[in-house]
């Protein structure tokens, strides 16, 4: 099968790399800007322009690994439009716009597949739709952001403080320069928006998803979670309830004997509830050249072998999301026990001016809503929910 | 798709099950000595004679669900000569007939599938298969028996006796009347010589993979590794290695903070290691009707949507099994601190006349020979790897 890559940076590249070890599948087409270092062989078929792709017959599918929304989108389009199947790991492309380029390449009779978009090198999206065809999918939960799990592991580990960790992961290339949508829990919003949207046949938006990210977290949260036997990780979750979707991320303080606290360093624990097969969940690399770039080529093979699975029409379900009814309780550092708070407390402790809360029942509404406000007025604060 | 089932026990029953509510697989023949219990109105499909099914161009595809070897390996064989796909949850049976059933599928343009055969409503062997298609897979190794790990973990959380914990999993229906399959290591035994073969296009045997079983742990085995941060679980590992396959079943301590340290009650979790894509694991239930009998549909589905993932021939890799490399350091525990053990040990313990002890790295073919050396004298003795 012919193919072109568009954007040609670390997942671009490495797709590329697994295409070659294939050997089925000739990548004669790479849009970019410039010629990747290493890449200087390949020159020829480097182009910058868009038509070069769409305009070529031979080639019958188009990575687009650009990143981003804004030409991401105008391309893939384009793409699709020109009868050509598309493969993406772009989860901001595929969360903000699932309904418009789903509608487009039904319309087109072509495929789009973004296995690598939630969980990276793990097949996540790939069985989570195999689970369909003949089981009923309840819910999707799990730990999607290496670059949050690295942070919190490593202050779990040493102690440490969020800053300094935030920074050894720079270092590392786990995280960004601008780290904030790891850390404030967009990039785990949009794989939970696409993952609940798969699971459930919905066309639930961002904006339908409550998000609370680490930033705020200290050591003083850790450390009084670890001596209560938890550890907090960073959560995805969508639950199909009561003719609704519950679907929201949030800080979650799990035992520590669960599978999800010991997950260590950035990989990602993604987990199914099937009614028929039970609790499923699927472990590794969320991320990184090689196995995002692997994941990418498996979704090309998939379509070029008829082995991709179907994704149920968009919306089909009718479902929507409603978190009026999630409720859980809570663990909450606070700066003081006022009249705000009080009320929703079972029991805290204070050490040196701090309360460390452990809430009523609380829904995540009310809860994520208290957070943020604490937090745009500059008040200490920090939540996670009590795994059950 | 038309379908028959041959053995309509619990497995069987769920596959029913799962292919009712999938809608596009109709059971339209059921082999078996008597009509089970609440399936009365499917009377008229139930037989007894394996030509029904053989003789019926209708079916395209047969399910073996009877389990052994004899009459099972008889039928299926006379399935696939009559040009009919075959899918088996049956582990005795493709460990030990693995050649001469895929040379018989082979040879009749049919396909057979075995994916419930190791983790049961896990898609471990499915997805094997897939990452196979562009990656090279290194390693595979788990916790694939679900008896086995309901009695280690219980063990653990109470602190009870090996007896007792295999009376209570037999009265919750997690273990057999004869439980020795598992307690001695064959199930896992089956489900790494199926998982090798698949992993590395060989054709090893049972008998080239040394076994060691859980049946002579003691509950002061459980205390001592808990009180060293250990967890002890029942493993299945073949490795490619130096031209050659290193597989071996034997109980290895994990760090509390492992995944597999926390795999609870009669879970599995199996994990391989790609060249590109890293470490991969996949956790659910190994066993049970609907889990099973879903994956059995999930197999059929494949087949008939194909969708079913190529199998490599049966020994093409040429790798055979040895293990004359694998080396560990272990935990043991002996009765005496005599000549042949002594130079073995680096550290040990004594207490109320028991010797606990770390090893020096020792083959695991030594290791597993004096494990049943003392065995069969009937001395006190067990081992357990450490974990890397």
């Amino acid at each position: 099968m012919k193919i072109a890559i568009m954007g040609f940076g670390t997942v671009g590249s490495g797709a590329y790399e697994s295409a070659l070890a294939e050997g089925g599948i000739e990548v004669v087409k790479i849009l970019d800007r410039c010629v990747r270092k290493g890449y200087e062989h390949l020159t020829d078929r480097f182009t910058s322009n868009i038509e070069d792709i769409t305009g070529d017959p031979e080639i019958e599918l188009v990575v687009e690994s650009m990143g981003g929304v804004g030409v991401a989108r105008e391309f893939v389009l384009k793409c699709l439009k020109a009868g050509k199947h598309v493969v993406t790991p772009n989860k901001n492309l595929i969360s903000a716009c699932y309904k418009e380029l789903m509608d487009e390449a039904e319309a087109n009779g072509v495929m789009l597949r973004f296995t690598p978009a939630v969980g990276g090198g793990i097949p996540w999206l790939y069985n989570l739709l195999r689970t369909k065809r003949c089981d009923e999918v309840l819910e999707v939960r799990g730990i999607v952001n290496g670059t949050c799990n690295y942070i919190l592991d490593a202050m779990y580990d040493k102690g440490a403080d969020f800053g300094e960790m935030l920074k050894t992961a720079q270092e590392l290339g786990y995280a960004e320069a601008d780290p904030s949508s790891d850390i404030e829990g967009t990039d785990t919003l949009r794989k939970t928006v696409i993952s609940a949207n798969l699971a459930f046949d919905a066309a639930i938006k961002e904006e339908d998803v409550p998000v609370y990210g680490i930033s705020t977290i200290q050591a003083c949260d850790i450390a009084y979670l670890k001596e209560k036997g938890l550890v907090c990780k960073l959560m995805m979750k969508a639950e199909k309830k009561d003719g609704a979707i519950e679907a929201y991320v949030e800080p979650t303080a799990f035992s520590v004997t669960s599978l999800e606290a010991n997950v260590k360093t950035n990989n990602n624990l993604i987990t199914l509830e099937g009614k028929n097969v039970g609790t499923q969940s699927f472990y590794g690399q969320g991320a990184g050249m090689l196995p995002t770039g692997e994941s990418v080529i498996q979704d090309v093979i998939d379509i070029r072998d008829g082995k991709a699975q179907a994704i149920g029409s968009t919306g089909a379900s009718g479902l929507k999301a409603d978190n009026s009814k999630a409720v859980h309780r809570y663990y909450i550092r606070h700066d003081r026990m006022c009249e705000h708070i009080e009320p929703l407390i079972d029991t805290f402790e204070e050490k040196d001016g701090i309360f460390y809360c452990i809430s009523k029942p609380i829904t995540v509404e009310e809860m994520h809503k208290m957070g943020h406000h604490r937090r745009e007025k500059g008040k200490e604060m920090f939540f996670a929910a009590l795994a059950e």
